[in-house]
């Protein structure tokens, strides 16, 4: 939350003895001051993963040289890695379709300065949700969506994310399936918010298809969107208790509230770069 | 949990005008001193449900003609009515295999007073858990499964229960599965203990796959026994957070306090004559 | 949620035998068709509490007319009670400092159309939140406290509300203590939200003081405003957990989402007749 | 949960930099294969603390050389420091009065291999837990508490505790007030349950006060005991939702299964030295 400015790295590579012992090292000469380090290690998989965090004042490294100066000990422990600035705040695009509640909570969160991101545009396929973007003065961009011509939505999309470079995207609520095409744009780069708790109601109609089955509690989950529907890593879950004194409608009431927290979590961990991905799950670094 | 002595009226009708007036009626004029009604209405299938419970001090009516004297009423508004006697005991049987948790917490809280129920016979097909048994007092059958001679080994176990006067069975993590035959004896009367938040991995190894597909909340869910797998009404559900730092060990020892919990409250709901179905699920007058 | 119209009776009596005949009887005699009924007796206290809700359509009693045909049964039953008409939206004040983000929850939840109230005027010590009165085109009015001329801030406060007819009024983290003058005027008509699992942490500064001593989960509390700080009757609570990675921004931030949810429901279970007040408790028939 | 032999490094000191790189850098130099490393920083008291295990196969120093070979390093950066061995099972007591769940599940859990630990010797004043040591063939001492003559009764609890060479002890609700000298012969070393969430009713009769209160959640809490009644380092903490329809009664019932959970995972924590002290509070490395 602070307004210092700190590199965050991000590691993950197999695991081996000296590892740590080498990345310390090397933040040490370079008179790095730790605020954070988490890591992790998959037995099963032999894989080590870390995130660690420092304030840049002191150190002696200029981050354009970076690179340069890790690399031996990247190659040494075959690590893919990933340096982020504190400074820097991501490009987030929301597509959104009627439903406004995530919307209207993830413009909240920017605007409470909770979000360290830039928000260039909004992009639904209706009009509902403008006088939110107009509120928190954010560009609105219509798209109509024609089933018999998704792909030329798809392209004006892309053209439009391009333009605004963006970093990351957020399905708030976004009712449309995007292609395979699509998705392979931003891989891992795209964040959905799914209404129920996964694996379980996939797909379309979660609450109707909960309310029938007769569970005693509803979910939500986000996620990273990959080519198959509701399958990509999970980064974020959470639930609410329900009884048969809630009808539908109570459980798509309730249920909106869990969608809210859950995507904004998941969007926060993204931007903090706290989240990292492998064998098609997260590790989140909170 | 007193030791009065009350009598529990479930019902369950179509929804019409005038059937609380005349339920309550009935009972004013007998001089019932209600101790908790509960009813529920589904607005979609128009459908009444309802749990009364009175003292039976100081009801004018013997329960043996308690019949006669409500079949008016419930012909008139084509009830399907179940009248209990907190003073009797149901006999309930567990059917266990090699895991030993939920047993050990149902026979705990059979001793400490929490579950007002007999247990004439636990039945296992291994020896593992005969101990337990033992310092609890309760017979223990070891009945062993063999793949091809399971109708055999499960006309024993029928036996068995008849010979016990058994009213409902509880599968304490059983790791077989019950033949449709078998079910059919006992309808809406095998309560058992998945490992799971169903309907999300259903079937074998829940842990594994929940693990595998990294969710971010475990589960177990407490359900009827019907013929379909994994499909019967859910009695109770609930969840535990996990991350990254939960290895499967973890999961698995995280989810055996989940499924203790789960299943105690369902069986108790059961004994106390809470629980009311309709179209495959649950209302639990709790 | 429906847009039906139905009345709501609130009861609060002795216990007694008959009681509930006598109410299903009446309601039956006018032709009602009852959508919810939930009632609790305090065994101890020797207290009935019952809300029951009907559908107007086909009522065959002018609501102007109840008193006098409901008066010879809460009579004899010694009834406190309150007839209340979905179609009625009390008007409701939001009191605010310079946090805003309970404000913009209930004001997003209240264009949502999920607060089934008016909300005529948002009062402030500070300017700070008139922005989000503007988005949502609330009447604003700013009223500064001095330490040295409080009462007069209140006689202003009170003015304006009676002005504006309000009917109850929110106090979405609004800084100052109100007097015990001030708070006769709306008894149990002020709703609070506390940063603290009350009783815990009652008074100033409790993310500070839960800080400090270390708890493992942090809490909400919603109540009624009382001339004793922080004691009035509880109406909702919620916790979080959290670790000790986080420090105490963060307790902030994430107390801030539990500070939302806990105000809203309470809010909007008092909008919705759902709370019954007795003994400095709540019953909340949900 | 695995049968490998390991090593658990715990510090706490100034925060500095180069701490990480030289920890890492002695157990890289050392051949030690790293399974676990989690640390903490308090930025507000310049604190970090630090939980690492390892690997004993391959490791080259023998650990009764620990201490010689790593004092370099700990006296460089003012560490408090401490060193266990997986292989190392701490002796514990259990205090117990008439309340036997938590007495229950622990024993149940220590059988299932779920605490490595050896319990040599249960102390009630009571006789009512006998039966369950019994049961798990453990040694049980009733010593009766006479109000006048506590100290004489504490003095033999002490002898029978230096006996067993005692590691730490737990209260398993055990309902004396153990006075501060004994307290000083087991610093951060009792740990205690106490059935509310503190510091919310700390003292007696936590449930009958929750209930008059009217809260809508109920708590349970483990801490270290110090001499300041229920205000020690908290470890663990739960909650659990109730409502009106419970009573005092479902309260104590449904506390009970809190107050097992909370109090088995700080145990399990503590003997798995996963619980780092400073300021009054704990850092709980899971």
């Amino acid at each position: 939350m602070s307004a210092k400015a700190t590199a965050i790295l991000l590691i993950s590579c197999p695991d081996q003895k000296g590892l740590v012992a080498a990345i310390a090292d090397f933040l040490y000469q370079h008179n790095a001051n730790i605020l954070h380090a988490d890591q992790h290690q998959d037995a099963e998989l032999g894989l080590f993963l870390m995130r660690v965090e420092w304030d840049l004042s002191g150190f002696d490294l200029d981050l354009l040289n970076f690179d340069d100066a890790f690399k031996p000990i990247a190659e040494r422990f075959q690590m893919q890695w990933r340096l982020a600035h504190s400074g820097h705040r991501p490009r987030m695009a929301i597509f959104v379709s009627r439903y406004d509640h995530c919307l209207a909570d993830l413009l909240y969160r920017y605007q409470a300065g909770e979000l360290n991101c830039d928000i260039p545009i909004i992009i639904s396929n209706h009009l509902d949700t403008q006088w939110l973007a107009q509120a928190y003065d954010i560009p609105f961009q219509h798209i109509t969506i024609h089933k018999e011509a998704k792909s030329e939505a798809e392209a004006m999309q892309l053209a439009i994310l391009r333009h605004h470079r963006i970093d990351f995207m957020v399905l708030a609520r976004y009712m449309q399936v995007l292609s395979p095409d699509f998705i392979r744009h931003y891989p891992n780069r795209i964040i959905n918010i799914h209404h129920s708790f996964l694996p379980a109601f996939h797909g379309a109609k979660p609450y109707h298809r909960a309310y029938e089955r007769g569970v005693k509690l509803i979910g939500a989950t986000s996620h990273y969107v990959t080519e198959i529907l509701d399958d990509g890593p999970i980064i974020e879950q959470d639930v609410a208790r329900i009884s048969h004194r809630d009808d539908l409608d109570d459980l798509i009431r309730r249920g909106a509230d869990l969608e809210k927290i859950v995507l904004s979590r998941a969007v926060r961990w993204h931007i903090e770069n706290r989240v990292l991905l492998y064998a098609n799950k997260t590790v989140v670094f909170d």
